[in-house]
């Protein structure tokens, strides 16, 4: 039990409500007891702006949300809303990513009318994670819509591995197979760059 | 708007529940909007295990949190399940704290069967916060049921101001006034604390 508010009374039913909504906070990615406690707190006293509001967005999410048969993005429909884009659907295009936050990512960053395909993760035999579990097969059966396979994972080891297979098992078909650039990020600082970044960078330098 | 789904078809239904909910996540201390997306999305992963029980424990939560008219705690009842708590009822002890938090992280303490006082922040002229945004008056009309009165505001300017303007308030009336001891934190390092902290402690030494 995290906290308890009935230390003396050894009442179930105090705040029960209020520890429970704590306990569920605190299991969110970059919240611990202590910031689930405290937001607990803000949204008690923020009930109408906030906490009355949040309730309400998680509930119709919860009944709205559904995850598109086609790429594995999420959505309110499916297929999602970038599958049926018309303007995506000329552009030959398909970026692979490892999962929906990286998809956001490069919503955000602009990149042009392409379309996505969500792995739902990366090959890691440790794991136990294997061709099986993501979302290969899938991709095969529909690669040969497009003219260009952008394979855009991590540039961890897993993410390397899941690349070079994807890559093989891609081969044969008429499909320019192509990777993320590496480089500097930009607005980076040479100083803090790993060295790994910076000889591919050197390797891939440009003409100004 | 912090994040687009939809940058080319335009269309506004699309994951317009998801936006708003990070967006409503957001809003919460210790998130900002790229820990909001990321909590969004392990909700989506978790749903029967995460998002639904959150949804409708904030539910719950809406419709059962009060605050005591007695104390300014939270809870489901009022008079809150401290105030009602016969083992406290019979402890003359009444600790003064600033909000919900603070009485949160002494009942954390198991520091005995006390009852509180939750002020609802600080005075803060600069802030326009004055004694009548407090419930100062509160406190002074159930004062003369208690035999101590313990104030643990925090030990800052406004805090210690705060306390002087109780102390002020409460004097004339037989009740016992104390503050909680300033020293080393238990497990702290010497090394790593304020001269005002050590020269205090210095002052407060007890014999071993």
């Amino acid at each position: 039990m995290i906290f308890s508010m009935s230390n003396f009374n050894g009442s179930k039913s105090s705040g029960s409500e209020i520890e429970q909504l704590v306990q569920l906070l605190s299991r969110l990615p970059g919240l611990g007891p202590r910031s689930a406690r405290r937001a607990v707190l803000h949204l008690i006293k923020r009930k109408d702006g906030l906490m009355i509001p949040l309730s309400g967005a998680l509930q119709r999410a919860v009944e709205a949300v559904v995850e598109c048969t086609t790429c594995g993005n999420i959505d309110t429909i499916s297929p999602c809303s970038i599958c049926c884009d018309p303007r995506r659907m000329q552009n030959s295009m398909l970026i692979i990513v490892e999962d929906v936050g990286d998809l956001w990512a490069l919503e955000r960053a602009t990149i042009g009318p392409v379309r996505y395909h969500v792995l739902g993760g990366v090959l890691s035999p440790l794991d136990g994670i294997g061709p099986q579990d993501l979302t290969i097969d899938a991709l095969i059966r529909r690669a040969d819509e497009f003219g260009e396979i952008v394979i855009a994972l991590n540039a961890t080891v897993e993410g390397q591995t899941t690349a070079y297979f994807i890559t093989d098992r891609l081969n044969g078909m008429d499909i320019k197979i192509t990777r993320l650039a590496h480089g500097i990020p930009v607005g980076g600082e040479l100083d803090f760059l790993d060295e790994g970044t910076l000889s591919q960078a050197l390797k891939a330098r440009t003409s100004l």
